[in-house]
């Protein structure tokens, strides 16, 4: 048995607290219709006129899950803590309490001519987000830093390799948002649940890491 | 002694705390009076006239205070978990998050001309919820799949069929907005209510679980 | 060593987590000043006039604290739970979500026309939240039904006493309210800080159930 | 081996939750721009306006984050708690979850004409928090009242000197509001980064407690 430090666990409790209210704030982009467009074409139709903003709390609400579960799956195997992981998953958290803005704006405007723009900022904020987790694994897990020094390294620098393809295909979705953004937007809900999909060499790490 | 699995701990932290988080936002949808209406009827008779948001507040705060409590009696006697349990948790908190926004729409349509169509979305949307419910129950319980093995299976899926009364339930509640929106609202309370109630089975399960 | 159960800290931990988004949704009824105000008057002018919305919501938030405080007493001596036990809590957190909804009420009407009844409002919500507390203190305590059967019954009773003061004190408020609202409100608060104080009975209580 | 008591971890997990709720909640000061300044610029150019607000938010963010990590560091320490300690730090969470109201005031007026009052808000508040983090550390701290008596007094009092340097500084910042008030609220972001320094002394203290 090798627990993992009392201050290990404390950071991780609090970071899933972020993250759980994060998930929970975003319905807060989730205004009804006016009155007006109720009165227009009953509730039913104006509720239904409201797909953009489903569609966008929906993503990022799986987005923001999936950082959480790649987030749980790294601290099942960090065992110690110091400054610059605390300030490196500061970082993170900072990124995802943002990712209720872009949303907002991308579900304003996926419909009207600031399209490109809207998505451009959805995309390119999961492409900093993506920047910042990266950065997280990559600290804690070099050399095992903070890792059990029973891990395998060549294991560890393998997942460090499959993670760190996130943010060139969220590069990739942002060129995308210049030629055909409604496809960027669709392909940022495919790379969540990509990197959602059981992964066989995390669950060996974590297996090693009980 | 059969601990749950540190992971297992962690998904019902991070439920406890949007669950904790959704109970919490509902009060949001509790505007007080405007202005003109208080300066019209006085205080007390502005606010007493807003009884059907304090009713579709205490009712969804009931909804999510039972979804909770089922929640936790499931995750007393889960040991493990896996990639597909995250999701269909996952699936399950998206469900409650939401319920704030048709709580929102039922509350301002209450009286006026929508209310059939607010009460389909409230109503429905709780039948939404119910199935996500159920899913994660049968697909955690089928050959005590995450149980432990010691779990009696027919009390297992003598428990599973009690819970998947509660999809039927409120579909008939939904079909029942067609007809009389307020019997289908009322109802909707009362089956609250009958899923709080304590459970025989589920108790002996959750003793067999310790 | 008793160590409470395992449901018996998660309700503890759920529990936390409302208190813990009530109080610091709190600060939401904070608005700052429009600009007309600003304008007239200068920034710093136009904030300090908002000192009924400061004094209402710090008032609110030591009353959450006090609250949080003595529900943590409570669960400290409790040992089991039960499904009666799981309802009367979540009654009491009902009360306690709500707080932030005649918190903004009273806030807004303090110096205009509306006081009495909106002190009325504030204080009465308070009164039915003493009432929830001492609900759930009494079904648990009643006979050390949830609590370890070494608890001094003899103890256990003369706390139960001392809380029960409590809606008596609050109901004496209300009816202050139709006399003096200012002085009703004055007295709430120094309530909460009376109930804050360190109490002998209980702190011999949790000693001893440690 | 020497276990803080069940209380005192309460207190943390409380405060843990207050701290995240209070860190996340930030991003609400963040409103996308309004529909005619889209219009008028586009999207992006709208957004890039904006940047006076995510300064603010982004300086509330790292203030609120640090609060937090030298909070997880004092409790690190603390093996006791008392009903003094419960006050002095629901004082100190009192502080931090009023925040999000001087970062609004600050990021809607840093451009304009009252630009000198809305600094002197936000960096007289930071000042108050850190009177309130320095009164709980140095209650805790006196005569290793609520630590553990192994613990090397004169570090303590080393540390405690160290901390006290953050009031000063932070009132040095007040009157620079005076004078200077884009250099005030740089200073206040240079503080930020510097208690969140790595700190020998407390390293060892914190090493010292486990």
């Amino acid at each position: 048995m090798n627990e993992p430090d009392r201050e290990t666990q404390r950071i991780e409790a609090f970071s899933d607290g972020v993250f759980a209210i994060v998930i929970t704030l975003l319905v807060f982009n989730l205004r009804p219709p006016t009155r007006e467009q109720i009165e227009t074409t009953g509730l039913l139709s104006a509720l239904a006129a409201g797909w953009p903003l489903y569609l966008a709390f929906a993503a990022s609400f799986f987005f923001v899950l999936i950082m959480w579960i790649n987030h749980h799956r790294l601290f099942t195997v960090i065992r110690r803590s110091n400054n610059t992981l605390l300030l490196l998953n500061g970082l993170l958290l900072f990124g995802v309490t943002l990712v209720p803005f872009p949303t907002q704006i991308v579900a304003e405007h996926l419909l009207d001519s600031h399209q490109a723009a809207a998505a451009l900022v959805y995309v390119g904020w999961f492409f900093v987000v993506s920047l910042f987790f990266n950065g997280l694994w990559a600290y804690a897990g070099y050399k095992n830093r903070l890792f059990s020094p029973r891990t395998d390294r060549a294991l560890v620098a393998h997942i460090a390799r499959q993670y760190s393809a996130g943010p060139f295909l969220y590069l990739g979705a942002v060129f995308l948002t210049f030629i055909s953004p409604p496809l960027a937007l669709i392909l940022t809900v495919v790379f969540a649940v990509f990197f959602a999909l059981p992964n066989k060499s995390v669950q060996q790490l974590m297996d090693q890491a009980e």
